[in-house]
């Protein structure tokens, strides 16, 4: 479909710095967008800062068939790696608010990342010594292509370029109980935002809505939910969000994550080095970090 | 003293984007640094990554006497546009836990504002319709100049460039009782971080614990206290934040505030519009927003 695209940062096999390039399907190898197009700014951000016209140049690129690079080669990066804001809905899926005994809440609850967390789709998460509650959640990220504040519902999904993969990190410790409870640093360790592998602009989702929603542990399925189990939508999201700060491109907006997290597990269940980390959501793809 | 520069960024009479500066001395002329060194970047966040190279051009551009600018014909912008992270502290003072009638932490309360809130240091605060309870809070805010992790106390210094006015706007509904009281949104509305005017070298500053620290409504003065009261003194904030994240340059670090904000004001006193918010610290400079 037209302005169906899989947006990704890539470094190369012959190392240098960050790259843009496209997916051609899920798990697929790559077009070099930024040897397609040299004179396009390497940063995501930046990228998306030019709007229509850089998209379309990606189209052209994706289409023109050259410029292809065997996936094997390369090393997937966040497909954002400085966004202005890296914004999280808590407590955002009727299963996960059940399963902490927890009012569905009324209106959003909004927390955030530093971009510092953010790393890459198969890199490593880096285990804090100073923590001993490390859990995963496996979160729909939806990716701001379009400035605005005070957007109405009805008109945000045009504010929004498209989706990708994050897992939300947490420490429960230094989330739940320690920072005068301010999630901030529980959730800001760097690594703590494994993002990716790439943007899929809205127009290759059938349905935002209605896609299921994974993380494993070492293998084991540990949630399994579906994002039309999510209490505010992507649209209800924005808007709320943008009554607060303007919303700009590059923007990263986590979701909220489903039910099956460790902490909650009985007895709890957290991360240990060593372990590997597997979020999938259907249409968008795979991340895998690794503990270390 | 060597080392000691007043750099800012400002915005010339004949308009174009933000240059660099230096201030002769505070609230004198400026040293258009743009013109000076147009080799550059325009960015202090980039400015700052150049490290000790960049500021050696900044104190030769000082000493020049050249690209002199009366400080009446510019708009002077916040000296940080663009930061990776706000990083800011709660209940950093020992007044300001005193009239709350809370204990004094044992450990730093870390929060964030978003960069979208910072504003110029004569801008205007934009009171949200969404608030009822707009606030003051005038802070000593700390700039990072190099990037480091687990950084240790006796070494944080460092990693800090200088020094320089903040007002950490707050509206206390949504601060205290709203979002799950995450204080995030009730920190982080557009325009709720007034910075600057300028960044202070720390070699520019005798004591930076040992500084009055002031705000004034109206002409009112509502807060007057002085640095000696932090709880938590810069070395030890960043040393802190630092076992969390990877500070950068360019990143803000905001230390907290003294008594007198309007919540604990007995009646409470709320911004209105129309009001004039003067914050000002000693050696540091005073910054004026008027309340729209």
């Amino acid at each position: 479909m037209r302005g169906a695209l899989r947006l990704l940062r890539f470094r190369g096999a012959a190392g240098g710095g960050p790259r843009l390039g496209l997916e051609e399907a899920p798990g697929g190898d790559l077009v070099d967008l930024s040897a397609a197009e040299p004179e396009l700014p390497r940063s995501m951000r930046e990228f998306l800062e030019i709007g229509p016209r850089g998209l379309a140049l990606a189209q052209r690129a994706l289409e023109s068939g050259q410029h292809r690079v065997p996936r094997a080669t390369v090393q997937l990066l966040a497909p954002v790696g400085d966004p202005e804001k890296v914004i999280c809905v808590g407590l955002n899926y009727h299963d996960h608010c059940q399963e902490q005994g927890v009012k569905v809440p009324k209106e959003p609850l909004i927390f955030s990342k530093f971009p510092s967390a953010i790393t890459g789709p198969f890199d490593d998460i880096v285990h804090p010594q100073d923590t001993s509650e490390l859990d995963w959640e496996v979160e729909l990220a939806a990716v701001i292509g379009k400035r605005g504040r005070h957007i109405e519902e009805a008109a945000a999904l045009e504010h929004v370029l498209g989706f990708t993969v994050a897992n939300d990190v947490s420490a429960r410790d230094w989330q739940m109980r320690r920072n005068g409870r301010q999630w901030l640093l529980g959730k800001t360790f760097d690594t703590f935002c494994p993002l990716g592998p790439a943007i899929v602009t809205k127009e290759a989702v059938a349905d935002v809505h209605n896609l299921w929603i994974r993380c494993s542990v070492n293998g084991q399925r540990m949630q399994d939910s579906s994002t039309r189990h999510l209490i505010f939508g992507v649209p209800a999201l924005v808007a709320w969000v943008s009554r607060f700060v303007t919303l700009v491109p590059g923007d990263i907006l986590l979701t909220g994550t489903p039910a099956g997290v460790g902490v909650f597990r009985k007895p709890p269940v957290f991360l240990q080095r060593g372990d590997e980390v597997q979020c999938e959501i259907e249409e968008l793809g795979t991340i895998c970090n690794r503990v270390v």
